[in-house]
């Protein structure tokens, strides 16, 4: 018996990416404000994928039969400080700055609801992925915020563009870079007996 | 001074990889019988990437003046044993149930040779990149091949398709594993005074 999959997020990112592996969807977008409570990256991926998630499960109609909500909140960490998404060129620029020629994680925090009838689950994790960029010339920095790729991406950059070539190596799921670790995802609900590729 | 950039290589995926970062080029497929004589993958894929560079650069018109010919070959090790495209969809199941729940290594080499006028510098280093993937079961594996995904490619996979849903993790450079290291080849071309990005 399949389940009906509702993407609790705009970015379309994710949604490339659930639409790579094949499965179904819709997409519900979780407008509210998260409220951060963690400063450490981890804790602070899953209280934010868990708020977007259940801001869309508790708007669904009650009584809706085999659904799954899922939300995702992306951060990037380097020696303790978290990088969301800029907030102007200049915060971009100092963002990349502090991250070129050294090695820092992405943090992907995963919540998945899922809705029987009256019974709700809720799962959440992250996965955690290191990025080592080659160094930039201040040039390269300025060249490549001129794309007006940094502007909506956690840490100023989108792994999957014109900055690859900045990208010396990565250490865990690439896809959690890009912003949804399908893998896990995947992995984890058939653990719980579903199956996202089945329809 | 722009170099002129030839790709000689067929492959859709390498294509796809110069043009997400922005770089011009045509494409001269090398289509010479590659004539394998290493049985060391990192070897091999050096020799098989000289060899379609080469191929390329003897067949342009005398005195062309600066163009930059890029080869490349990509193979899946595991155990000693190196894995090129599938035979047929046995062979396509056979790598499948090697490779999953296991760590694998894939090398891309790279041959660039570099023409200015008369003189002619060629320039080969290879990539290697760990790539762990989660257990699957005979459907699972039956089910990916009638997607007809893996017969075109080393190791029976593409890990930028449906297939992400097996990829635990990497170590390593993520677009190596598509076929082609572009971050590597950037950054190597830049230490000889080429900038592939600026036209």
């Amino acid at each position: 018996m399949g389940h009906k999959l509702i993407l609790a997020s705009a970015s379309p990112r994710r949604k490339e990416l659930l639409e790579q592996i094949g499965a179904e969807f819709k997409i519900l977008a979780a407008k509210g404000e998260e409220t951060a409570v963690s400063d450490k990256p981890e804790q602070l991926v899953l209280e934010l994928s868990a708020q977007k998630a259940s801001e869309i499960a508790e708007s669904l109609p009650a009584g809706e039969a085999n659904t799954i909500v899922l939300g995702a909140d992306t951060v990037v960490a380097f020696q303790r400080e978290i990088l969301g998404k800029p907030k102007n060129e200049e915060d971009a620029a100092r963002m990349l700055q502090m991250l070129c020629g050294n090695t820092h994680s992405v943090y992907t925090g995963v919540t998945v609801i899922i809705i029987e009838g009256e019974k709700q689950q809720l799962h959440s994790f992250y996965e955690e992925t290191k990025v080592t960029m080659y160094p930039m010339t201040e040039r390269q920095i300025s060249s490549y915020i001129n794309t007006g790729e940094p502007m909506d991406k956690a840490g100023a950059y989108g792994i999957q563009g014109k900055f690859a070539v900045y990208i010396e190596k990565i250490d865990g799921d690439y896809n959690n870079v890009v912003g949804l670790p399908v893998a896990r995802i995947y992995q984890e609900l058939r653990k719980l007996g579903i199956d996202l590729l089945e329809h």
